[in-house]
C-alpha cells in the first residue's frame, strides 16, 4: 500500500531521478518499470508518478500527479546554530529537526564556538533522507557558516511576520519559549554554543531586538536545545489548532 | 563559579567516588585535595562536598551538604521502547531523554522488533554522563529487555496516580498526547518499533486500557518519538505552572 518515496526538487520540469535516487530505486528497492512511486519536492508538494525506465544512473518517470500539497504553511521555523565540536551531533540535529519539520537550518560562529567549518553537502543528504523517512513536505534549506555579526542586525525592512528569539542561560532565568512565541509567524531561533554566548554577544542581541528565552532548568546540549525549541514551536501551534 | 559535577548513588553512606569518577576527577579535571565539588545522587539530591584525597582509583570527600533537593516530583515519566536496529540510536535517545528529564527507560520486544538484546551497562553510562551534563536531579533507571506480553497487562492494584499510553499510527489518527495526558501523574509511555505494533498487539493494548495517542502527521523514527513524547510531557506541565 505505501509507495516508496523519493526526493526530486523539480519533478514537474525534470522527469528523472538524481543518480543517487536512481541507484536507490534500482539497486536497493529493485523497483520495476511501471511501479508507482511518491516524489517529494521539499517545497510543499507530494506527487505520485509511474516509473518509466528504471536505471541505476537515470531513472525516468511519467504520469506525475499532485497527491498532497501545502501552499502557505501558517508558520515556519528557521534555526541558527553554533555548530558543536562533534559534527555527528549536528547531523543528528538536522535529522531530528527535519523529522519534526523545519524551514531552514543555518550555522554561525561566535566567540565560544567550537567548530569553524561545516560540511553542508553531508547535512543536505541527512536532511533529504529524514524528509523521505518522515514524509514531511518541506526540506530545510541548509545554510553555510557565517559570523554572528552578520546575523545580529535584523533586516531593516523588518517584516512583522518574523519573530527573532535566542536561547539564553541567565540568572534569573528568562521567559520560556512558549510564553514569548508569536503564533503563525516565521520564527528565527538562535541557539548558542556549549560555552554560551559571550556577555557582549547577549547584550548586542538584546539591543538588536532579539528576544531571549529559556529552555528550562536543565542544561541542554546544543543539539538537544535545537530539537526542544523546534518541537516546542510545533507543539504550541498544535495546542491552539 | 560552577563546581565540577560528579555522580555517586549514596554519597551519605560511601564518602568516595567510583573508580570511573575518581579517574575523571584526578586525570581529566586534575582536581586537588580541598577542591569543592557537586555530587548528584540521581535520586533528587545535589550535594556540595570537599575533596579530601584525590586519587585515580578512589577519591574521597568530606563536608557533604545538600544544596538542592526535590522530594516528590509532581509528575514523572517512564518510557518503554522497542529498541532500534542501530544501538547508537538508543544511546542517543537515552542521552536526550535524560537531559530532558526522565524517571525510567525500559525496553521491550514485540512482533516487529529489530533488536533482541540491549547493552544495559553502556546505556547506564550514557545516562550518568547526561545527568551530570544537564545537572538534572534524577537518573533514569535503565531496565532490561522484556517481552511486550509482560508489559501489556496493567498492575491489578492499578494506582490512580499512573497513566498508561502508547504511540499509535492509525487512520484516522488518534488524539495527540497533550489532549489525553493527565497532569501530575506517573506517565508510562510505550513507543513501538519502526515497523509499528502488530494489529494484534494494538488491539491487546487497547483492551488492557492503554490509551493510544498520535505524535502528529510526520512519521517519526523510534528515538525521535521517544524524545518528542518526553518533551511534550514536560512542556505541557510547564504550560500549566
Amino acid at each position: 500500500m505505501s509507495c516508496p518515496v523519493f526526493y526530486a526538487s523539480e519533478p514537474e520540469f525534470k522527469s528523472f531521478l538524481s543518480e543517487e535516487e536512481s541507484f536507490h530505486a534500482h539497486r536497493v528497492l529493485r523497483l520495476k518499470n511501471g511501479d508507482q512511486i511518491h516524489i517529494l519536492n521539499g517545497k510543499g508538494k507530494r506527487f505520485q508518478a509511474e516509473l518509466e525506465f528504471v536505471d541505476s544512473k537515470k531513472t525516468t518517470f511519467s504520469a506525475l500527479n499532485i497527491v498532497e500539497e501545502i501552499k502557505n504553511p501558517a508558520y515556519s521555523i528557521s534555526l541558527l546554530v553554533a555548530p558543536t565540536k562533534q559534527m555527528e551531533r549536528m547531523e543528528w540535529m538536522v535529522e531530528k529537526c527535519t523529522e519534526l519539520g523545519i524551514h531552514s537550518i543555518g550555522f554561525f560562529q561566535s566567540r565560544y564556538s567550537e567548530r569553524k567549518e561545516i560540511k553542508l553537502n553531508r547535512l543536505e543528504k541527512v536532511a533529504i533522507s529524514a524528509l523521505k523517512q518522515s514524509k514531511n513536505l518541506f526540506l530545510p534549506e541548509i545554510k553555510p557558516l557565517v559570523s554572528i555579526r552578520e546575523i545580529i542586525p535584523l533586516p531593516t525592512n523588518k517584516k512583522s511576520s518574523n519573530q527573532y528569539v535566542f536561547a539564553h542561560i541567565a540568572d534569573p532565568v528568562d521567559q520560556p519559549l512558549f510564553k514569548i512565541l508569536q503564533k503563525d509567524t516565521h520564527i528565527n531561533i538562535l541557539i548558542g554554543p556549549e560555552g554560551d554566548f559571550s556577555n557582549e554577544e547577549s547584550t548586542l542581541l538584546i539591543k538588536n531586538n532579539w528576544l531571549p528565552f529559556s529552555l528550562g532548568k536543565a542544561i541542554l546540549r546544543t543539539e538537544t536545545a535545537c530539537i526542544a525549541a523546534t518541537h516546542s514551536v510545533h507543539l504550541i501551534h498544535a495546542l491552539h489548532e
